[in-house]
């Protein structure tokens, strides 16, 4: 295949860091680094020759390999494994020749190299989620006293803050950091089994070259050979799913502040960026919509790779070779998503007057609960319930605002001062927990900082 | 991006023709396909200058954009039609380049691209069908008569005829093949509606200029404009993804057919295919295994397609966007599909006698519905079910072909002579409609043919 | 399983009608008049005695048969097809009994009732989707001329009208309907092939048998069994699957009208419904929320059927037997979408001053296009483009309305009167083709009304 | 809705205890169980009155309520938490009654209530996977060295046992429990936040009331209100999501073991199961075919919960929504596979010696490796190599054995013994690890067992 078939999914919904990681270059670099690995420990282990290990080793560079033929052979082998195998062994000559690949198998090396990409991709989308953390942790603090409404289904409910919506975001990619770093210690493992799973050419020394390989390549060593048991790759795929899922609900909330009518964020001003020559009001959502495309693409992967599992007897026909395309895709567009909410976060514009107009657009509805509260310390729940529905049901009915029904009724006046009733309405009374848990999402951070 | 980032799927799980149909160059070929047929619409219907639209026409030329330049401004404008438009207008010049893209909105332009690569995908997807339909009808005339069992969950049935077999397949992709002509005729359409769907800045002439376009594109023009509502793309995706999953479904019976306990088919031998230095015996099911993998990756993008549906008001936010890359990537791995079975079917080597060999596995007992109708005519049906049943059970016992059990019954051989009994219990004699099902699967290949 | 476990979906995210067709009960009844038009058709064709087929046929009626214990029993044979032909076969009795089921696999019978159900269902939607159509119809007329914006990435971008917004969901429903009749037309059809898909045990009378049980049933024969070839069940599963997409779409679009900042509908009003004792100011959008969970569900089935396409020989292993699940889900929670999104509409609150003021939101750059062709017959395209610019970003910056701003313009006011600025400013003159699209629109819905 | 609507999947495709646990009156029931401690920990932190809490969960009993009612109201009223609510403070009277599901919010109560479900629902999950591991633990002993051949690709490879075939399913159950277990630990929590996340009608005492609430339930307290990100939820799905691939793996093997040309192993005979009257021979894989067919609907809600992460601000509009009916049909499902794969098992029919005679079927050509390592030791890698080949091609061309053709060839008599020559040929003398690796897969089932 030429340059002129280079596709969109890698130009517009990943990042260049992450497609370099899952690049077919890099699968090839990886596969040779397991090749060399595979030598020295079974040098160490005195299954084969401490020279021709290195000879082994000395051959394992990318340069001497041409990629694309490789991938041309490996249509019609079945997997890159073998021409690499067969262009290895070639260049390597002699009797050393014969130990390349000795013992493993072609899903051996494949599933250790996409493991050691996956290691490294993980460690790319832990590094975008911090950065998103960074963000929102600055505006946590900026933002703690910022009056904005919260919205449920879309309709307005009761107020809250905007630092304390950055700290739910906050709170949600310091979760995702961990899941990410814990499947990274958990479930990233080599592959070593030999064709049947029994290392059965490594007569009784499977398991130490197995360990010895194991620390070359710095993996942890699985418990057995997982060549058709996928649970490893599928509970790591998953969780860079839910990362992906996580980004496109940021950025449609982002997409949803920055409507003409709610007009609380924008995404900032760049040369090329967002615009219309025709329309010159217009500010697109660019980066945050790319965020949500490249989010649905990474969740497509997801059920591939679900229905993939089912792989038969020792080596599977169909699920596994799809995963070689389902991961490299599901690491790259979730990138995509990060990066994504990344850069609209970091030029945001963020308009608290805006926010504050927007709470205040239901005349102050949103205080009722907090009025009732104020009202039964002195008249009882239910009475008080009561009157402030009724005198609810006249903001709705008159278009005044709930402060004027409310001073226009003598009912309510008769137990609370014009000072109480003001406190009782004003929103930054009624914020209940909100500084406490925007603390705690900080903590929350500083903590997988460290 | 360079090239070193080249995805894997589109290297093994493709075609050249289909990644070539939706390359990003391929993309941008369409765009000004469609920029220069706007031009000269507008300029039959009055609204812009002869002139101006030949001077527009003679710069849609793929040569003149550095489309990797117009990619990376693509990812900060939020659609390539943004800077595609920019750089025409610049190399058109003058008052003429103020005409260029004249009452269009980004997704005219790239809704009718995509429509104009989806229909030459249709038609490669089509003529990779009917290849595989050659190779079966020629299978399901010269197989019409060859014995081999049909398979309920894996276990042995009844007789059918490996012709049969072909011919399901046969018929199989003669209805693909229609469905997507259907769809072809049905679904593809011209999109123009300007930003808001009202064509407003072509005044009176919006239904005219799309007419005129549609002619100019040899495109059928829509109803109305469909920025938003997706049924066309995704009744065109899901009958692609139907395909894909079609295609696994031939490719699955070929390697159940391949196995070693089974052996009745081989994929074709050939230097570097499917082998195993280590183990000479091996024939690994190389074209089908991909043709499945592709299959996999192909359906995993139908309910990406689905769940874009949902597109906001006017224009949406990541649905629409996520399209640009889930229909290349769909048509892509599709084309992969169909691509591996044809290339295993070409060369498959048949094997009629593992075939009968495996007919004769269950020592005759496919048979015993066969030989109770015999006895039937004579001793009436619930008689002659209670003798077979009897039958039966004595050749699971006793491990003897259902013949020799037969022979040895004195109620049967009252009943039926040795002639008789060898009539019944021949499978060729119980093959109920097969050749009449062949003939029709032969006949409905022939008239999409012509 | 007792009425205990009654799920979720079938509660709140189906219709009483669609669950009814697609009950359990439903499906023993399907399949009784198949095996009662089973025994007729092969009467007919000389195969069993009329005797027998008219003994077999009392005998099918669902009162006799206990469905829990079906179902139980089920689950141990494998298909529910096995304890209904034993349970027919003992009530018919004596040697009618022995015709049962007679020549038909428990494909034959299962796949024939999932078709005949599906026909059902597919009635069902048309009728919800045309009852939507209806209302969309009506509201096309009714709000031709109210003005609205229209949005683009959820921006304003030009103007339009909530009649054309209907006509669009007009347009859309309508080509659904038609596209369902088309799959109910082309793709519902019978199964007949006995256990390996040859018709072997009826003979050279398969064929003719099919052709009879065709018309018993009033089922269009198939080509050819297709009891591994599921291309025409996932033909329909999809198109049905793309209206729960599309009802998606317009109860977003709803909910984004919904919103609290937006306003310019609401779903009616009712006792209990989408309110909050503590808000008094709430309106939840309830139905089309449903709408959007069911399509959710519904979209979530669509993948499970393509990936079970690859089912294996003459009788899949798991992909086959998930349908009997996917199938029913998919109609049940497609038709809670239609259904919420018919509720929400028949009540639908609409307010026109609403969008009115909406559309006035950014000061009037809506119509700086319009401003731009107006300018641009006196001065040339070029010229004019940039006077306009310039009096944008004067707008911008100022808080004033484009027509404040153009007023105060000397170049301007030079080539353009206050009458014809006032033309050019005023949206329903930038309109376009509105008007024609929505009698288009109104014209297809009623050629398939008819 | 009426009994008559139950659906299959309840009925066919779960356990009776799994829908028990996701059945609309268990979900009433825990949301109950959330009323009344809700009642108790407000009680606690001084907020309500301790004789209001009494009179609360007094009648926070099932029985009190009409479940069917509920769950129509909720149609209506867009979550079930409004109606019994309703219905919760009319049976509580009085001033009490005020105080029902103070401070929390609708989606409070429905969260933690399918919290509460979905953790005894893991613990279903996790007793019928150490079931599985029962019967894996004691096969790996028993059929240690039971011979069998290793399958790549569905072609014979390699010698192993059926005790690590045993021992891998074995790892694999162990592991999926261990995971689900630490999900359970990490991921189930309380959900405790009010309208907007603020807990503001708890004034100062929120998150007080929330420790206290996390308390009476037994439930971890949750770092901030999770509304809308849904990350946990969706991690505990993907999570049964891939335990549902798990079991279609195992199935899937047992299915393809169970072909009438392998025969290794058979499903249980058991009165009315998978046979057919007609085809005695039949004995068709019913409980690994259910839970493949269970399998595959599980694995279709975990995208349908993914793309339901986008949820709107602070709650969401269908995306929530859904997963009431997704996460009952997710672990009912997974339940359904789990408990096809046990039932298959615990009843399995091994068949050691057909087991042997397959592996023998390539004529021993699975042991040319073997031969190899053994003839290099005294000639050399390579020349043991190219002669090796030879002889391999030989036994393909000629059909003898590859012993009787080793026997035939001077050049490797020249070198290996008749004895040597036979230790490298027998299968039990290359099976590598295959001990350990059973080992460590029972101490690690033993280990979670603890």
């Amino acid at each position: 295949m030429t340059e002129q078939h280079q596709g969109i999914e890698m130009t517009l919904f990943s990042t260049e860091e992450m497609s370099a990681v899952f690049a077919n270059e890099a699968h090839v670099r990886s596969m040779l680094r397991f090749e060399a690995a595979l030598a020295r420990a079974e040098a160490r282990a005195g299954i084969i020759p401490h020279e021709a290990a290195k000879r082994i080793e000395a051959s394992c560079k990318e340069e001497f390999f041409d990629i694309a033929a490789l991938y041309r052979e490996a249509r019609k082998a079945g997997t890159l494994a073998i021409p690499l195998v067969k262009v290895l062994t070639r260049r390597v000559e002699g009797e050393a020749g014969k130990y390349v690949h000795w013992g493993a198998t072609s899903q051996d090396v494949i599933d250790t190299a996409m493991m050691l990409q996956m290691r490294e991709g993980i460690d790319l989308l832990v590094a975008g989620l911090l950065e998103i953390g960074a963000v929102c942790a600055k505006w946590s603090e900026q933002y703690r006293h910022t009056l904005m409404v919260g919205r449920t289904l879309l309709q307005h409910a009761l107020p809250m803050t905007f630092g304390l919506k950055a700290a739910r975001w906050l709170a949600l990619v310091t979760r995702l950091s961990s899941e990410l770093r814990e499947r990274r210690a958990q479930k990233i493992a080599l592959q070593l089994g030999g064709a049947a799973g029994t290392l059965a050419s490594l007569g009784e020394k499977g398991l130490v070259v197995g360990a010895y390989l194991a620390e070359e390549l710095q993996l942890p060593a699985a418990d057995m050979p997982w060549h058709t048991e996928r649970d490893r790759v599928v509970e790591i795929a998953t969780s860079v799913g839910v990362v992906a899922g996580a980004m496109a609900k940021i950025a449609n909330d982002l997409v949803l502040l920055s409507q003409s009518e709610v007009g609380e964020v924008a995404e900032g001003r760049a040369v090329g960026k967002g615009g219309s020559s025709a329309m010159p009001q217009k500010r697109n959502p660019v980066d945050t919509t790319r965020a949500m495309a490249s989010a649905r693409l990474a969740i497509g992967m997801v059920p591939v790779l679900l229905s993939g599992m089912v792989q038969e007897h020792e080596r599977g026909v169909g699920g596994w070779q799809a995963e070689w395309a389902a991961i490299p895709e599901l690491f790259c567009t979730t990138a995509g998503s990060i990066e994504g909410v990344r850069e609209a976060l970091v030029d945001l514009e963020i308009d608290p007057a805006r926010m504050r107009e927007n709470l205040d657009l239901t005349n102050g509805l949103s205080m009722a609960e907090s009025l009732t509260l104020a009202l039964g310390v002195k008249l009882g729940r239910g009475e008080a319930y009561r009157l402030v529905q009724e005198v609810c049901q006249r903001v709705v009915a008159s278009g005044k605002t709930l402060r004027q029904e409310v001073l226009e009724d003598h009912d309510i006046q008769e137990h609370l001062s014009s000072d109480e009733i003001d406190l009782a309405l004003d929103p930054k009374n009624y914020l209940g927990s909100t500084d406490a848990l925007i603390d705690r999402a900080l903590a929350g951070y500083q903590k997988i900082l460290q």
